[in-house]
C-alpha cells in the first residue's frame, strides 16, 4: 500500500496555474486545443433551421513562451455560443475563441450530418437524405477565413462496363466530397444540388417503384467515371466567380472490386 | 455500344410487384428490412426533450411464401412518426411497423448520442456530456418487448498499480455498457447516474482546476478493476426489482497497454 | 506540488497480488480478459499457409470468490503459441488458456483478413481478394466448441429494378456474413466459394475488360434481393450434414439509397 | 420484364477502350487511381523482415486530353512487386507505376501495422507492440520523394493534475503521430524509440507486476502535456540534420473528459 503524504496542501492557497508558467524550449505550437467534442447544434440554411449533432475541434496557436493552453476555455466558448450556426455566421466563434484564449490565430472544425427533404422524381413522395458537412474556419489577427466541405453520396454507373456489355452496367454508391472557399457565403443546399446534378443519379431515402424505374434508367443513360464526375464539378466551380479555392474528390465503392476507384482535383483560382 | 431495346414498355400497364410474388424455397427469413438509416429525432427523458440524430434499423420476419419485403414501407413508418421518442413510447413504432408490413413479428434498433448537462463537482460550472444510447424493441403477435442499452464513458484507476507503486496509479478512459429489460420504463439518466456512481470517477465536458483536483483524488481514492465495476453494477441490478434481464460490460482502454481489459456479466433474473 | 511519500516500500518484500485476494460480493463474472490485441499470425487452409494480422480477444470466467483475473497470462498464452492457426487447430489455444488461467471455461475470438488468389473469369489473370474471417472458440470443462465466421463481399443486382426498368438495374457491393458450427472442420475457402456462388456476381482484385463484360452480364442475368441470397445460402447449409448451427446475414450498401437493405436467417439444426 | 437486345455484339471485334478516348473538357486530374486495397506485404527494417497486411492507395495525374486512367494496371503493379518493402526501397514502386501508367507524376500511400518485440523494463519479458506506419511516396518526372508517418501509442500523465492534487494524477493513452522527410532513409524503429522516449511512459504488450510498478512511477515522475510531448519531439527533429520536413501531432484520449486534447507542430526546415 503506498504511503500517504504526510502534509496536506493548504486549501486556502491559490491552485497553481501550471499552463501559464514560462517555457524554455523556444518552440511555438501551431495548433493546440480540443478535438472531437460531441455537441448538439442548430444549423441554418436555405430552407430554415434544423437541429443536429456535431463533432467539434477548436485550436489556437501557442507562442513559444507559454507552457500550455487553457483547455477548459475552449469548451466555455463552445457552450457559450447561442443561436444557429450557418456558413455565414459560424466564424463568429473564431472571434470569441481568439479573444477568450488571447491568441491571435486559431482554427475551428465543425462536422455534422445535415438533412435535406427531397421529393422522389416521379411519385413526389418526400423523404430525408443526410449529408456530412464540415465547416472550417481560421482566424489570423482578426482576419477570418472559412471553407465548407460536404460529402454527398450519389450513384455512379461505369461507362466502360456499359459500353462493352450487351446489357447491364455495374454501378455503385459513390462519395463525392467538395470543399470550397468563396467570396460570399454559399448555401450548403446549393452545393448539394450541384453535386447531385453531376452524378449518374442521385440518392433518396424513399423511392416508390416508378421512382426506382426512373433512377435506374437515368443512371444507365448517364454513365460516368470518377474522372467524369470530378471534372464536371470542377468545370462548374471554374465558372463560378464566387468560388476562389476548391477541392473535389470522388470515391466509388466499386461493386465489382473490394477497393475504391478515386479521383481528385484541387484548384486555387487566386494562382497560389 | 449495347443495342437499345426495340420495344418500350407500355407505361400505362401497372409496374410489376416482384417482392409480392411467390417463393418456392420454403425458407422463412428471421429479419429483413433497412439498416443504418440516419434520422433526426426528438428524445424525451427525465429532464425534458432534446433533439439528436439517430441511426435506425428496422426489420420484420418474412414468411416462407413471399419473395421479398417492401423496403420503402419501413422508411414510411419512420418518417410518419410524430412526437418525441422515449423509453416509454418508442415501442409504438413496433405496432406501426407490424401493421404496415403485415408482419406479426418485428424488431427496431435506434442508436443516438444523448446529452446530459452536468455540474462540475467543486466549481459547479455546467457542461454537457454525451452518452450513446440504443433503444431495442421487438414485437411478437402484438406482444411488445423492449430494452435500453447505454454506453457510459468513465474513469477507472487500477487497484494493482496503486497498491504496488509508491506513488501514482495508471488510470484511463473506460466504456461501461449496460443493457436492461425492466417491468416498467426506466429513465436513461437514472441508468447513467448509476453507472457513473460505480466508476473510479466520472467524466465531464468542462472542469476548472479545483474540479480537476477533486476528480484526480477521487479516482485515486476509489481504485477499481474492470471486474469491480462490472460486479458493483450487477449487485445494484440484482437488487432492483424492476429489472428482469441485464447485461454489463466494462472495457478499459488501458493507458499502459495498446489493448483493452474487459469484463462482462449477463443475468436473466427470470431464470432463463 | 504533491508531498513525496516519506517511507519507501522495501523492495525485497514480495509485491502484493491484488487480483488473487478474496472477493465478498458473491458475483461470478462470465467473461474477463483482454480485448482487441493486434497480433501477427500464420493461418493454414486448403491452399497452404499465409501470414496475416489478427485482432485477438481472450476471456475466461472468473468464480465469485476471486477479485480479479491475471491479464498478463492471456498475453503469455498468445505469445507462446507456435505454429499456424487453422479452423482445425485453433481450439488448442483454448486448452492452453484454460490451463494457464486455471479456469474451466473460456472464450477466444480471432479476426483477420484472409487472402485468396483468384483467376479472373475470362482472361484468367490472377489477383488477390481479401475476406474478413473470425474464428470463435469456447471451452467448458475440457469440452471445446468452435465456429467460423466469414464476411464475403459480393455484387448484388436488384430483381425489382431489373424487372421494372427498360434497361439497366441498380447493383452494389454487398457483404454476406456466414457463421457456421460443424461436426468437422470446414475449409474457409469452401465457405467463401459457396457464398460467392450464390451472389449476383463475385468480386475480384483485378479484371481485364473481357472479364468486366462477363461480370456485368452475369450480374444482370442473375438478379437477387438480400432475401434471395440469404435463402439460397441457407438452403445449401440445410442440406450439408456437417453443419449443425448456422447464421447468414446479407447487407446491401444500396446504390440508390444512403442506407442498407438487410436480411438475416439463423438456424440451429439440433432443434435448440 | 425488360426487352432483350435484338442483336448481340460480335465477339471477335476488339472491346472498346473507353478510357483511352479523347476528353474535351480541358481539365487535368491531380490524382486518379485505386484507394484502400488490402494487400499482404513483407516489410524490412532494423531488426529484419516481417509479414504484415497493408492498405494501399496508388494514384497518377491524368492529363486533360484523356478520358480515364486504366485502373487494372495499378493492381498489376502492386501484385507484380516482389521483395520486401522498406523505407529505403518502396519508392521503386513509384517508378514502376509511372512507367506502367505512362504518367510523369504519381503518388503511393501504404499503411500497415508494424510489430516491434520489446522487453519489459524490469522483468525483461518479451512481448510485441504494434504501431501504425504509413509510407508516402511521390514521383514527379523521375524525381522521387518520400515520407514516413508513424502513430505511436504512449502514456501521458497530466502535469496540472499532478501539481494541484495531493496524490494521484490523471493519465491516459495518447497517440503521437510523427511524419518526416529526410535526406536519407531512417529506420521506423528509430522513430518509434524516439517518440517513446519523450512520452510520460511507453506501452507494452505484456507487463509483470514489477514492470507495472516501474511504469506507474515513471509516468508520475515524468508528467507531460500534449504541448510538452509535441515540443520535445520537435526539438529533437530540429537538431537532426537528416530531417528536412516534419510534422508532430499528439492526441490524448483524456481520462477525465469524453474528448481529446491535441497539439500539432509542423516544420519545413528548408524554409518553405
Amino acid at each position: 500500500m503506498p504511503t500517504q503524504p504526510a502534509v496536506k496542501l493548504n486549501q486556502t492557497q491559490p491552485i497553481a496555474d501550471v499552463q501559464a508558467s514560462a517555457d524554455q524550449r523556444n518552440i511555438a505550437i501551431d495548433h493546440v486545443g480540443i478535438k472531437d467534442m460531441r455537441h448538439p447544434i442548430r444549423v441554418a440554411d436555405r430552407s430554415g433551421e434544423q437541429n443536429t449533432v456535431a463533432m467539434v475541434s477548436m485550436y489556437v496557436a501557442l507562442p513559444a513562451q507559454f507552457k500550455g493552453t487553457h483547455m477548459s476555455r475552449f469548451v466555455d466558448v463552445l457552450h457559450g455560443h447561442q443561436g444557429a450556426i450557418s456558413v455565414a455566421s459560424f466564424t463568429d466563434l473564431l472571434t470569441e475563441l481568439s479573444a477568450r484564449l488571447d491568441a491571435p490565430t486559431g482554427k475551428i472544425e465543425i462536422t455534422f450530418p445535415y438533412f435535406v427533404t427531397k421529393r422522389a422524381p416521379v411519385s413526389g413522395v418526400e423523404s430525408m437524405m443526410d449529408y456530412q458537412v464540415t465547416l472550417l474556419g481560421e482566424i489570423d489577427h482578426a482576419q477570418r477565413d472559412w471553407a465548407v466541405r460536404i460529402r454527398v453520396p450519389v450513384t455512379s454507373l461505369c461507362p466502360c462496363s456499359k459500353e462493352i456489355s450487351e446489357y447491364g452496367a455495374h454501378n455503385q454508391r459513390t462519395h463525392v466530397t467538395v470543399q470550397v472557399r468563396a467570396t460570399q457565403s454559399i448555401f450548403m443546399e446549393e452545393l448539394i444540388d450541384l453535386v447531385e446534378s453531376q452524378a449518374s443519379a442521385e440518392l433518396y431515402g424513399l423511392l416508390k417503384r416508378p421512382d426506382e424505374k426512373f433512377i435506374t434508367e437515368q443512371a444507365y443513360d448517364n454513365p460516368k467515371f470518377v474522372e467524369d464526375i470530378a471534372r464536371d464539378i470542377a468545370a462548374i466551380f471554374n465558372n463560378d466567380e464566387r468560388i476562389t479555392v476548391y477541392d473535389v474528390s470522388v470515391e466509388n465503392f466499386e461493386s465489382i472490386h473490394n477497393h475504391s476507384a478515386y479521383a481528385h482535383i484541387a484548384c486555387d483560382k487566386r494562382g497560389r
